[in-house]
């Protein structure tokens, strides 16, 4: 027996951005693991079991995947998006072993959130960017603000993923509190929710119209830097940057 | 007539990593646009004209796309990876005009060079991340270093497009001593070259031992956090930041 697990991204949700390596990797595999919702995109055909578990179990999710590996199953754990982005690759290698040197484990791309709704949007990340997990789950809320001052100084137009959750409705609020004092009214904020599925809702603010229930845990928000702006229906956040002129920033 | 504009991204190399909407588009094109060596990837067949362009004319190819589509043609605009990210999507939307809203205009997104190296690596961008095009065609170099000392500072894993060119070779040189007095000795770089391609070659090495030769133009180059670490083969960022202690970092 030769056992394998690939942790595979499966894109947003609309089959047409889920990659032919993942496609493949699924037909080939005889279980699959992940958070419900993303077990529950995979066909069920005879010969593959379903392993669906709960959020925040990702380390046992991930020790239950390497287990069925190492005992020879060929072993698909999945993630929404990409598996690398605030996702299973890193719960996996977070509780790989030394034993494990010889495992056949591949990490396989998808779309992330981020890219899906930039691309509805138009190219609100066509520059300098940064992507932030706004959940604070596994970090210290003070880091979280502490990124956001950062990236607004370095005007990196940003993605947030996690920005809302029943846990801590206030969280998103005073995000929008801390951008609105760092980057102005007049920057753009969109809101992109369920991207490329059926409940797919995109919107458009600036940060002075902006409030926290534009968001839920189904929703990417993208910002873009200082020089974004709107095209017809598209936003998009310009290649160039102009040299800086004395009265500048730094 | 009734032409349309698709501005797509190949993914990294790998017909693997195309998505099946992508590949669709090509195959309803009439025309191909795009720098030379990511036209050469689309397959040539009856009815498709291909028009490869050089490097930095990215604005005229965006013209000369959008006059196409106008005048009824099924035109496809190719760029590697991602179109939203350093890449197509924004020079389109740049030159858009009013005239253009009736206009049938999509982007679809593409696995972008960072997160497939990411994915080959481990996991190096499983925390927060930013992405940053260390080309200065389009900014200041002054932008350039501002925004590493506050990715830096943010402790945010880092991934860099465009790290080497003919031009300014010297760029480089100086992005790996700024991250060194930033980042410490001890940080892992890696070297990810030509990703999913039969050129590739991955290299994880610490800041102390990475030399600007390690980088060309095909090298997508990733750094993790603060906390970033080995397993194996492997190399990621945990999910996990933990709480400051009295005596830690603000």
């Amino acid at each position: 027996m030769s056992g394998w697990l690939k942790v595979v991204g499966l894109g947003p949700g609309a089959d047409g951005m889920v990659t032919p390596e993942v496609s493949a990797a699924l037909a080939e595999a005889t279980d699959i693991v992940g958070y419900i919702p993303y077990v529950a995109r995979v066909a069920p055909r005879p010969g593959l079991t379903l392993h669906p578990s709960d959020n925040r179990v990702e380390a046992e999710r991930a020790r239950a995947a390497l287990d069925m590996a190492r005992a020879g199953a060929r072993v698909v754990v999945v993630s929404s998006g990409d598996p690398g982005v605030f996702a299973m690759a890193a719960a996996v290698l977070e509780v790989l072993t030394p034993a494990d040197d010889a495992l056949d484990l591949q990490i396989l791309p998808g779309i992330t959130a981020m890219l899906a709704a930039a691309a509805r949007a138009g190219a609100p990340l066509g520059h300098d960017f940064c992507a932030i997990n706004l959940s604070d789950n596994l970090k210290p809320w003070a880091l979280v603000e502490k990124r956001l001052r950062l990236a607004a100084e370095a005007d990196f137009a940003m993605a947030f993923y996690n920005p809302r959750s029943k846990s801590r409705p206030e969280g998103f609020a005073k995000v929008l509190d801390l951008l609105r004092g760092a980057c102005g009214p007049d920057r753009l904020i969109i809101f992109a929710r369920a991207v490329s599925t059926p409940e797919e809702r995109l919107t458009t603010v600036t940060l002075a119209e902006a409030t926290p229930e534009m968001a839920d845990m189904r929703t990417v928000v993208l910002v873009t830097n200082s020089l974004g702006r709107r095209a017809g229906r598209f936003v998009y956040s310009p290649r160039s940057a102009p040299e800086p002129t004395a009265a500048g920033a730094s």
